[in-house]
């Protein structure tokens, strides 16, 4: 498409109605979406007709269809909105949350997303590292994050961040000076320049690589909006970097996402006595967190998150019904103890990027379990 | 015993004879004291009747009868030789070395300690962190030595370390500021100064704690008594600290040594720009040691090592004749998985020192196995 001939269909007005109508994921309304088809879902919400659950959630919201309007102005912007019915949606990594234990209504993949730029949102996030910090970044701090993104963004890593002050900023930063890729995920709309400083950085990352939202434009910042942008930047990330983070630390919320989407949480060391460094210190010291001080050690503990063979997807759902890849590593598994993907990858002759992916699909069939940052049968 | 009365029976005589004669510790000339008593093994050295394994390690020092004359004239200095057969033998400490599997003839206990100072060797050692580190520490690494150091002394843990450059001195010194009790592990005799410039900062430690040897008075320093050094600083540890270290470092040997006794190794962190805390943050990261940032982490790691109660050093040698703190300890340890002693300590309900002490029991046993810093059941 572009902007002489700009007509969204049906369903991506369903969409975007439901995307600004619900502010957020929400586990009821994907299923209905999946149980009734997006138009039918939007079309009874519009109408009031939505079941109970679905109501009390979104009713407040029913009368803003903002949605023409909203697709017409971001598209003259240079952004749209990515759906699932996208071949661009990143399915593969948002995965995860459908395997989530215990998630909240909210705990949810998004149901669509905004973006800022005119790169596909599935490549750059393909080969994807979050970095993420403390926006009290001490020198060292920014000095290390511009390091390490920087050397990853040129070996054609897209880096990902948050956008905001310190560790975040110099990571995008970093990736731009070089010429690499990087993905900002905002707790706002795209179209909503926050922080205000950041509106230039903002826009360099849109034509570099993405600005990504699940809130429709317009959207401003809350706090809880800041903790959902944190699941997506952990989702959209092979792996999440904690540069520099305090003792209490929006960083560690990352962390924890990553961690809860089975990907490898690494974390920079610094001095003991500074306070930008507590939180990392504690997440290695919790075994929360990898320590790592390269570019060279986070793409060791990575490797890109690929989507496993379509056979793998069918088969798994019984020990025997294993095949391909998932039974490789099923099998590399010792009878007692934990393992790291990296161990797994050479006793299973497997790749780490397709053992890592292998991994979550055997933990989703409760055959194994992950411990201490290592992994073993259940 | 004072200077007046000095006169040594001719079982120290022998000792003495034998440390001089083997200038190192020997499984064999161990077993053969064991078997035959130390005089008889002493005289038989001295007369060249010792079997052709003792002979071809012992020949060639075997005419330096020097035993009288070392032992008069480091006590007159203010130092003895401690025996095995002296109360102050710090033989719970040492038990590790009977304990270690594919060991040379080298990696055992020494035979007997050269010490400088008046204090009984047994009990500073009783609640001891070894500190160590590169010769080459940085201003960060000598303000964080001095830190943890003078925090344990004051907290009543004696500081063990190699009377080295660097982090050694300032751990010394540490100690030593605050009125505490430290011990230097020499690579040579406890009456030679090595190096030179620490000549009056181990007069200080003489006179505050002990200087120890394992090698008699007049022995120089050299590469393979370094690294049997590092042994004797680890043995005498409740746990060993490496503050920093390059990538290749002596320290790291001592963290082996620590492992390899089942003690805890700890390691602090500190810029990923600086060479000197690459070993640190490479033995955090192989999982080797434990991230520490404060005395207080430390002490969280080691807690002192005492001896288990003789009842169950009697009892265990099968699973049903476990009892006392090594039964509820094994109790205590899940059917899969490894575990830490802090959290077997609260599971099991014995202070985490005596789970300390009745882990390696269980090992030797057969009963459990360390992995990963955790144990297992076997």
């Amino acid at each position: 498409m572009n902007a002489d001939s700009f007509d969204p269909d049906e369903r991506r007005l369903a969409w975007a109605y439901l995307s600004t109508v619900a502010q957020g994921a929400s586990r009821s309304l994907s299923a209905a979406i999946e149980e009734e088809g997006v138009v039918a879902v939007a079309a009874a919400v519009r109408a009031g007709r939505a079941g109970a659950e679905l109501s009390s959630r979104l009713s407040a919201r029913a009368h803003l269809d903002t949605a023409a309007v909203d697709l017409e102005r971001l598209h003259r912007a240079g952004g749209r909105l990515v759906t699932p019915d996208d071949d661009e949606w990143p399915a593969w990594q948002l995965l995860g949350f459908g395997m989530l234990d215990k998630a909240t209504d909210a705990e949810a993949a998004p149901h669509a997303l905004w973006v800022w730029g005119t790169r596909r949102l599935d490549e750059p996030v393909e080969r994807a590292i979050g970095i993420v910090g403390t926006r009290a970044a001490s020198g060292y701090g920014e000095h290390v994050t511009a390091e390490i993104a920087g050397d990853l963004a040129l070996d054609g890593w897209t880096v990902v961040s948050g956008a905001a002050f310190g560790v975040d900023a110099a990571a995008h930063r970093a990736a731009l000076a070089v010429g690499g890729t990087t993905v900002a995920v905002l707790a706002c709309g795209v179209d909503r320049a926050y922080p205000a400083a950041h509106a230039k950085l903002l826009r360099a990352v849109s034509e570099n690589g993405l600005v990504v939202s699940e809130y429709p434009p317009g959207t401003a910042p809350a706090r809880y909006r800041f903790l959902a942008r944190n699941r997506l930047v952990a989702a959209l990330s092979s792996g999440t970097l904690v540069v520099e983070a305090g003792w209490r630390s929006g960083a560690r919320n990352t962390a924890t996402w990553a961690r809860r989407l089975g990907r490898p949480v690494m974390a920079v060391p610094g001095p003991v006595t500074s306070a930008s460094s507590q939180g990392c210190h504690r997440m290695i010291r919790e075994n929360e967190a990898r320590l790592v001080g390269s570019a060279h050690e986070v793409v060791d503990e990575c490797g890109p998150l690929l989507a496993p063979d379509d056979r793998d997807a069918q088969v798994v759902g019984s020990l025997d019904g294993l095949s391909g890849d998932t039974a490789l590593v099923y099998e590399a598994l010792p009878a007692v103890g934990t393992v790291g993907p990296a161990e797994l990858a050479t006793s299973a002759g497997v790749a780490v990027d397709r053992v890592r992916a292998a991994l979550p699909m055997l933990e989703l069939e409760g055959l194994v379990v992950s411990r201490d940052g290592g992994w073993e049968r259940a």
